[in-house]
């Protein structure tokens, strides 16, 4: 049984500036978690879209064979940083069909609470 | 490559009413972050919709090509500024494709926690 | 221009059992946003599912057109209230297309933090 | 009316590691709330995905016919637990249509905000 997509896009992006000394589980931070539950190797490919300049990528990731990784772009490097503190958004593409999550961990501040979805449509 | 739709709906809608001094990155707040990915600039074209009177709008606003645009509702004031403390929901109508995710940073409390997801819907 | 569907569901749902004295903005609840952004208005019949019974319903709402209505589910009373602090699903069905939203505000405990999201299926 | 589908993922999952004698409804966990809103039981079998070692399952649930069951992942045990602090994902298939939605409760730390959802995919 196969299950997923080749495309994706997450319109939401924004990595909370934060102590880079906190602990890897707490430190503020977004990830795409990538589910790949096919046979093969998925080979993914990211662009990322700022609001006032030309896109950066593609990243390059590799998710084995039913294995699932779950991406933090505050880990991204090549071919640059993403950086924190300002809007962004992804497309992914994957040469196998994959499943894509998105999730943010924000701990700057106790008082916050978030929520977010991606909106409807149907045409 | 094209991803995305023309036209979206976001059924949740609430600007919780805050203090305006705090700094723009903790206030209450609502985002719809709209993702062109496209070529061309999308001329996007948003209606809100109230529970006790006529929707407001168009708003307008430009997203560039291949831009992202992450948009509060606090800030759209044209034709009139959205209220706080009041439920609305949005229709978002775009003339190339577009990817809409929407968000709420919520500080007014820091003994809450929220969740918000779009329902299912096959028919 | 319409947008929405007539049959949608909502598996998640919890209603936090807290404090009655506290204020509407800040007890605990759960909301299903209801758009109508059409020119007529919506007859929108709410079954409950629960885990150890059988379901509870329906529930009638109308949802005057070009009108949203954030309804919590807190404020069902009519076949019965929804018991607090037991887990239940929910279908909603309209005799005209609407968008619907749910969520989840949890002010029992400074100390928590929540998501959720619809899974993904394509078959 | 049937609403649901037979197959699906969630991407994103990870059980907070946290103190086993907190109360069950505050104890960090992970759910997938699981609707069966047809009149026959729901035979699922979920299979879990890692970032290290090949997939664990199927693990067998009975929904039944009109139920709702809010299964949380802390709470799997056969084949094997799933391990606290670990990466993984979900396939979902049932014999019957579902509608299935995944949540989070996070009560390691007061001061973290969390938002998830599915991304957007369209091909």
């Amino acid at each position: 049984m196969t299950i997923g997509k080749k495309h994706w896009a997450i319109a939401e992006g924004y990595i909370p500036p934060d102590d880079p000394a906190k602990p890897r589980e707490f430190i503020s931070h977004e990830a795409a978690c990538l589910l790949n539950a096919t046979d093969k190797d998925a080979h993914v490919k990211i662009m990322i879209y700022f609001s006032d300049r030309e896109p950066v990528g593609p990243y390059e990731v590799v998710v084995g064979a039913r294995r699932t990784q779950h991406l933090r772009f505050n880990d991204l490097n090549d071919p640059e940083p993403i950086p924190h503190g300002k809007d962004y958004s992804s497309v992914i593409e994957s040469d196998v069909p994959i499943v894509v999550q998105h999730t943010r961990l924000d701990s700057r501040n106790a008082g916050i609470a978030l929520l977010s979805t991606t909106a409807y449509s149907d045409s």
